[in-house]
């Protein structure tokens, strides 16, 4: 994900932004074929160095300004004539955004996957331990009793209900921004929008979002609330893990989780990673919705600031399913104390309809497949 | 939608929730029929103090303690034998996140209704200044041509996708909450679930979400983003009706933007509500956001945290589009600042396909009507 | 701390600004003695109902249009001529913000008495059990021992240093608003804000900080610290209160911590509230923050919305003082909890130099008295 | 700045913390003199990939474990008997924390640096245009006549503050971190701990605060209130640039604020910097508030969480101020725009007391010099 959110692939989803930008503004006959071909070709082969180039966008404010100069340059001395027809009617917000929202995909795509080696360990837990009865706490008391697959197939609702607003958002959200200065495509006309658009995998908007970033506030939304459900896996374990509770813990991984210390301890690293995820999201989402009302037609300092939030909020949400998946997947549970502290509760056991429960919520889970 | 959210409403959906609770079990048998009767009218007439009962409820820590001891005195009083069967199964929270979901939907048709009215105000300032020529302005400042009805369209999407976003999400959200103590529904069975969601026209959850707040806190994204949608448009107003700029104003509301020390002034009191609100959502949505990581069946701090919050969501979203609605509903266009804008920027008079993107934004909005 | 900042304060205090600035005024020679002294007289004697003024704000979109009309009224029932020296020289802003800061200073002796209950009960604690051993954990997991006073020690600074932080921030914030509409004291004097801030009990800046709102962050930050601080309280003593641990439970108070579903337990209230608290404290101080970059002299709603968020964040840091000072005053210890867990932990007993920190931490604590 | 939080600045920061710790420990008697001559030499020499280090700590949840066997293997190849000396009575977090606070120290100098930049040139400001007209505005509208200098005083009370602020909170939390496993010192006293601080520049706890993170908190609040006192300075700037004001925009700086689409355009792209570092660092700082709550003696996930964010702050600060202060010591003004403005709004010419009030704010800050 790191790599997803990285300077080169933030280049490259530029690049494909001024190729497919060409390609298009050709097949509509705005620029040459001949042009779009070069500037294709160099699209393709262009290799900029991404520190050099990161710190030129620092400078000019925006990552076009460098990036667009350099390919006028490459193109040029292919063809001189070609060079003009770079970026044509495009504006700087129009590259920086549509390569965000390829960056994004990208990173839908592998939180899907990530999501989905959760889920199924989740489901695998709910189905396997439908029926174990264990203690249920309320307000950190001890209260009646569930069963330990009740307890994962909470886990699990919560976890496909973020990774379905994920893929909501993500269908609102991931369209390419062609605009020109204001929006108004002066120079180009809305066909060109669609052709940029199915060339890249993203939809095609009404108009031009260059100042309306509902599509970006939720998706970093989604992800922030996803992050919260892993979280809460994570509170989970980590408090079954307690000393004194015994009843559940992680998988040994070998260089993970030891103390520099004390080196019999065994540290819950993964639901460590999970927790702070869950502790930074909210914020990083909070920051993108105060960016909502921007100034007229392209703002000043709102959509700037999103990037950097919505790579870490990526980050942060694929660290925490990626933490917690092996965590699940191999949780060692420790039957002895699940009866243990059931009996010391002295609450009986009936464990209602928990086993019914988990079974209805696994089957809500598989629904639509 | 201060009333929807008030003590008042609370407790009255409070009682909507034991009265249907009492006639579901007494459906699916767990108790007598005669008892829901008693129980189901005590509800229907009960009226309790909501000052005396929340501040009970403070003490105690929550609702469902002191008024469903003020309720089995109403039912006895009536039918001793009756008293037990009151609150059946139920938790606390149970009652309380129920009566909340009914003031969030409540809440849901109050922002609904305002909302059509501000995209009604929208959809014909688009229409009608489609083809008005203004200044586009980027990065704060004057930038190229484009209309009048460009620039609210692009509002108008804004808001419109705030308002799916809203649905889809309370689609998602607004479910009852029945499991008791620790969701296992023990003494109950998932039926009266189906019955108690039914009788008060909430969806029925496959399991219980004590500890699962996902939904909620997916509602409350959706309100601050809307908020966001709409304190865009403020943000916009607001610049357009500088003293240099004159480009519109709001319109005259008596009472409204007067200044205490320049009598001559109009402020835009209108995008002052929508802005500070704007301010403060996102905020309140993060709140809720951290507090997913709720501890095991039902956690302590967290849940009862977000009642607050959800509800000056709702306050602060309602009040952002009951503001903003009667400015544009009635905003106040000065032809000729607009004009004189344009042309002082000298920057010819080239809208490219604003007006005809206006039209495609307005077909976009009514694509399912 | 909810009356200090509800209605019926806000409009005290807005009466005692209006005669402050009359009296003030009348001794720099700007208005006539005579009209001061009504003004004044009106300002003690008047009662108006605070609901239908909070309406009329809400319209108005300032406090300060129907209080001073009405003021006005008053006074030129008394005094014809006098009417016109209400609220001379002054803009809305400077009685919205003056009356705010004099909830803020009535808020900070609040919390500062709810702060000297906690800390005397923390010192208590942390004195009377520096010797006595228990188990230390660390990332969730047993770990060494340390003793009972070592960590409310810990606890004890912690509230400590976000008690001076909050003094340092009220030193700073707590001065009068008074600049007229644009700050520039037209038809007033500097001396005037002096005096103004003399009889008030307010510091006076060196300039009106209607746009400068620097001080009202600090001030909402360091609540929020403080809530946290407290909240860390919360957060540990719900832990060691787990039937599992069993070392520590809050005291039993009348009606407090019940379940509507299960009669045996009783939850830790007062953590609960405290956690509730710190969950939300921090994101409005955000939104205060974000709210800085104001426009120009008086903002376009910043300012407005910081009211709201800054008596919550007084509400929340009081309510959370307020709701553990009597849990750690009346803290219930099991020895016999605190030497089984630390035995079945088979780490040792050497607390190492837990007790002369204990002192230590108190004697810091103490070294300004 | 970005070098001061990076990889290598931390680990060069953990060195010293190791050879602080052996030199204090060897003083102290606890380890011999010989293995903390060693272990001092190998830190003071040691070079390791920062890159490799990274993801080593990243997996084993800790920069300390990786890092403290590599020095350990480092010694050990030097002497043998000195490598179990190494981290002696030291925890993880002891060395992460400390290290953070070196980084912490030098951000802190650096921001003095740009700070003492942008007020002197606010200073200047102030005085040189302490007597020329302008027109003030309040809610975004035009209002009554102020000075330039007076809008510029206003914005160095702002700068001063948080400047002031953050050197407050500094001295609260630049202290280093030493407790061991939990705080208690096993196997070393607090002398030790004095004169690790005094090695490294840094004050010295009454006890460790791996769980009381208060003056983390409150040192990421001063700077997210720093950003935004910065903010504001932006954000009228920006409105002052539009075109239709004119009165003052950003020198030209070669590379900035070009436009791809719009080559007559100057782009505000100093305010852009600091208006986006505003939007981004009041959620930063909240998240670090909501960590405060952590658990027992260490937490999990909670103080593993502030590294990336007070980093983020410190860049975000530092980025405000480093834009701004060119910005401002080279603002181009145009006294015609601000003739012409003042005489449009026809409020006439009385800017009142504001040349007065600028020259008592300059006194103000210099009080202290």
């Amino acid at each position: 994900m790191i790599a997803v959110f990285g300077d080169e692939t933030l280049i490259a989803g530029a690049f494909r932004f001024e190729a497919a930008l060409a390609r298009a503004s050709a097949a509509e006959g705005f620029i040459p074929a001949a042009a779009a071909m070069v500037i294709a070709q160099a699209c393709a082969e262009a290799t900029f160095d991404p520190v050099i180039l990161s710190e030129e966008a620092a400078h000019a404010g925006t990552l076009a300004i460098p990036l667009v100069r350099r390919l006028r340059e490459l193109v040029a001395a292919e063809d001189e004539s070609a060079a003009q027809f770079v970026h044509f009617g495009a504006t700087s917000q129009d590259l920086a955004d549509t390569a965000l929202m390829l960056q994004a995909k990208a990173g839908v795509e592998l939180i899907r996957r990530e999501g989905a080696a959760l889920t199924t360990a989740l489901e695998r837990l709910s189905e396997s331990q439908a029926e174990i009865p264990m203690l249920g706490r309320t307000l950190m008391q001890s209260a009646l009793p569930i069963t330990l697959g009740f307890k994962a197939a909470n886990w699990l609702l919560g976890v496909e209900a973020g990774l379905r607003r994920l893929s909501r958002e993500a269908d609102e959200a991931l369209s390419c921004q062609l605009g020109g200065a204001v929006g108004a495509l002066v120079g180009l006309n809305p066909e060109v929008v669609g052709r940029v658009a199915l060339d890249l995998g993203l939809s095609a908007p009404p108009m031009a979002w260059h100042a309306r970033r509902d599509g970006v506030a939720g998706m970093c939304a989604a992800l922030a609330i996803l992050t919260g459900d892993v979280g809460k896996i994570a509170r989970d374990v980590s408090l079954l893990a307690q000393g004194e509770v015994g009843e559940a813990r992680e998988p040994v991984t070998a260089g993970r989780g030891g103390s520099s210390a004390m080196a019999h301890k065994r540290n819950p690293t993964g639901c460590q990673v999970a927790l702070s995820a869950a502790l930074r999201a909210p914020a990083l989402a909070s920051a993108v919705m105060s960016g909502l009302p921007q100034e007229h037609e392209r703002g000043l300092g709102g959509w700037q600031a999103e990037g950097p939030q919505l790579a870490t909020l990526f980050e942060l949400a694929h660290g925490a399913l990626s933490a917690m998946a092996p965590v699940i997947a191999g949780l060692e549970i420790d039957p002895q104390s699940l009866r243990r502290n059931l009996a010391a509760a002295a609450v009986g056991d009936d464990t209602g309809h928990a086993a019914a429960l988990t079974r209805a919520a696994i089957a809500f889970i598989r629904r639509d497949t």
